[in-house]
């Protein structure tokens, strides 16, 4: 079974718009076990949709188009597929009546073009899942089919993903499901990370399910995903997680999190599994500690308050004493149990003896106080972005795991 | 003149990365005069590849391939080229000297694969501009031209603006040029800004030449686009010039910039111009105003520090007069001639009389303080965001402008 996907919007070709829908379908089928070879932009007008719907049915079993399906005089998509199956579009009553609930029940008039929604391709149907105004259709074309959904990415992915996709699975007699899960490292290369699981790598690769794949995120370190194939959800949930299993053993505290783990979201996660409060004393860093811990959605549980210096030694010595230093006098100010400080060297200039990108840190626990000290590379705006992840990243380790 | 733009690599269908680079060039394209029907994303396999490219050639007069110039085996852009071309692939001498040369000049070993590069398709040549090992290629097809381009930004960026495009226009004949200056603005919807505007873009729509368009950037405000057509640079140059002097007018301080600018970047230059040095005080913000500050390039001459608190009363009274006193508090503690600081209710709860969503806000200057108090929507996450870039514009309009 072979998928292409075609987004549709003059404003995807002028670049005002990036798509990104096409990229999150191409995800969903590839999780599928769906193939899919080509993706086209194209803008709003007929003759080209229409052709590339065409080219499109040509070399592929399947097509799903996004966008174009809104209330406007753009938005021909619905055309587009009538002309493909060589049929004329019908009004339907049901989503009349739909669209017509949906503006009275929030009290707003309904303008007169939004029942343009309603026109329906002869022959195709809606997709079941309706969650804005513009319903989604699936059109036979022959023996092949095109999907439609919305623009809208909220919209689409549910569209996308409850329905699309599990249809082109059943066509594809595909009865297996495929599941992923992403395990978040910091600290280690991608080669590095290769070699510690060379010899796990070496016997997935003759199992040949689940598989592995790295992928870097620059900064933020590198994933590991783990992809298995099942007969069923359970089965595929169950062999990730003891792929999981294999794999934490071999990186141990390497990996911070998974999915939708952030290094931020863990260390608030592991400072309220302790009930304990934060304070933070930063220079180098500029704040953007503070800003990525507090936009946690928890984080106000547990901060307290910090203090971001102007100057790279936080007004007293660029040492880990200093840091120390600062680390218990933030602490005592905002009245925390658990204090995080750093200072060091941005550039240009700085202390002599101490080299640009050193930076100093403290972390005061109830226990007592750690410190390190860490060289980052790059300029002053490198340096504030990999410092402030490479502390969270020491902090977490000095947090009882809460993985 | 029609351009296709077509985006190489399985990366991209499967989703791991946006192909922002088709987006980008659509943008160049589309300023350039060039019309831009189609942009295709296809995988790494030399026969889709090949079939991608006949069919743009077919319904193009030209084609922007961007990818897959790279040393490893991955990287066949070039066969698919010499396939659509009829020909053989050579190894230029050229090409393999300065290869060689820049590694043999950082130092570094230089694999076998990376001469794989210097294999060009006989008939194209390279594209004088060469950033990266991969060099660029021009292959006529006919009377018809492809352009390959490396994936890598930075590298197709300056291949597509210093060549690609005048290539295409010289071509094309288009012997204008197309410029555009975007105006960003703060404070004002749409419909609003379109009703202000009204009367010039009336005049504008008969005049044809420069043309005025609107783009949202969410909380970050709204953006007017200037796009002139001109003879030379010069003269295009002067009319945005002209026309950014008219908006201006009627705009007034709703712009708090053009093009680069951010707010932050803004409220930095205007401090610097003054020479004035800022504390600033954040309790709802979270941290987010001192990040966003403290990331221009220049800040670290300007900005003296901040205290972020946990609870949104920034431990004392949620009024204006409560702000007030933390920006005194601030400004003395930091030894800065300027501060700002907020307090404000983000919910859940908060003080009895006060609606969640409340921020006050205080502006200490060397001639008084100032205070405000703004009301913004949403959850504690979004009140965030929207309060950050709220007081920073409240904050640019007390500052002596710069522009």
């Amino acid at each position: 079974m072979i998928c292409e996907v075609v987004a549709i919007g003059t404003e995807l070709l002028l670049g005002e718009i990036v798509d990104t829908n096409s990229s999150w379908i191409g995800q969903q089928l590839a999780l599928g076990g769906i193939a899919n070879y080509f993706q086209v932009k194209v803008g709003d007008n007929h003759e080209r949709m229409v052709a590339t719907l065409r080219d499109a049915l040509e070399r592929s079993d399947a097509v799903i188009v996004c966008g174009g399906l809104g209330p406007t005089q753009d938005d021909i998509t619905r055309a587009a597929i009538a002309e493909v199956m060589n049929v004329g579009l019908e009004r339907d009553e049901t989503i009349v009546a739909r669209i017509t609930e949906m503006f009275s029940s929030r009290g707003r008039e309904m303008p007169a073009n939004n029942l343009l929604q309603a026109d329906v391709p002869v022959g195709a149907v809606t997709i079941p899942q309706q969650p804005g105004t513009a319903p989604g259709l699936m059109a036979p074309v022959g023996d092949k089919v095109i999907y439609a959904v919305p623009g809208v990415p909220y919209e689409m992915k549910i569209m996308v993903g409850q329905f699309v996709v599990p249809d082109l699975q059943e066509r594809a007699g595909i009865s297996s499901v495929i599941r992923s899960r992403t395990l978040k490292t910091w600290g280690q290369s991608e080669s590095g990370l290769a070699e510690m699981l060379a010899t796990r790598i070496d016997e997935l690769d003759r199992i040949g399910n689940p598989t592995l794949a790295f992928n870097a995120s620059g900064v933020e370190g590198l994933k590991v995903r783990i992809t298995a194939s099942a007969a069923d959800d359970a089965a595929a949930e169950a062999m990730l997680a003891d792929e999981e299993a294999v794999i934490r053993t071999i990186l141990g505290d390497l990996i911070f999190g998974a999915d939708d783990d952030t290094m931020e979201s863990i260390v608030v996660e592991a400072l309220a599994a302790q009930g304990w409060s934060l304070a933070m004393a930063e220079s180098i860093t500029g704040g953007m500690m503070t800003d990525r811990l507090t936009s946690v959605a928890d984080a106000h549980s547990v901060f307290r308050g910090s203090m971001v210096t102007g100057s790279d030694d936080g007004g007293g010595d660029v040492s880990e004493a200093g840091a120390q230093a600062l680390a218990e006098r933030v602490a005592q100010d905002f009245g925390a149990d658990v204090a995080i400080a750093s200072v060091g060297v941005g550039g240009p200039g700085g202390p002599e003896g101490v080299d640009i990108g050193t930076v100093f840190l403290a972390v005061r626990q109830p226990s007592g106080t750690e410190t390190a000290t860490v060289k980052v590379p790059g300029d002053r705006l490198r340096i504030r972005g990999y410092a402030t992840i490479s502390l969270m990243n020491m902090f977490r380790r000095s947090l009882p795991s809460v993985r």
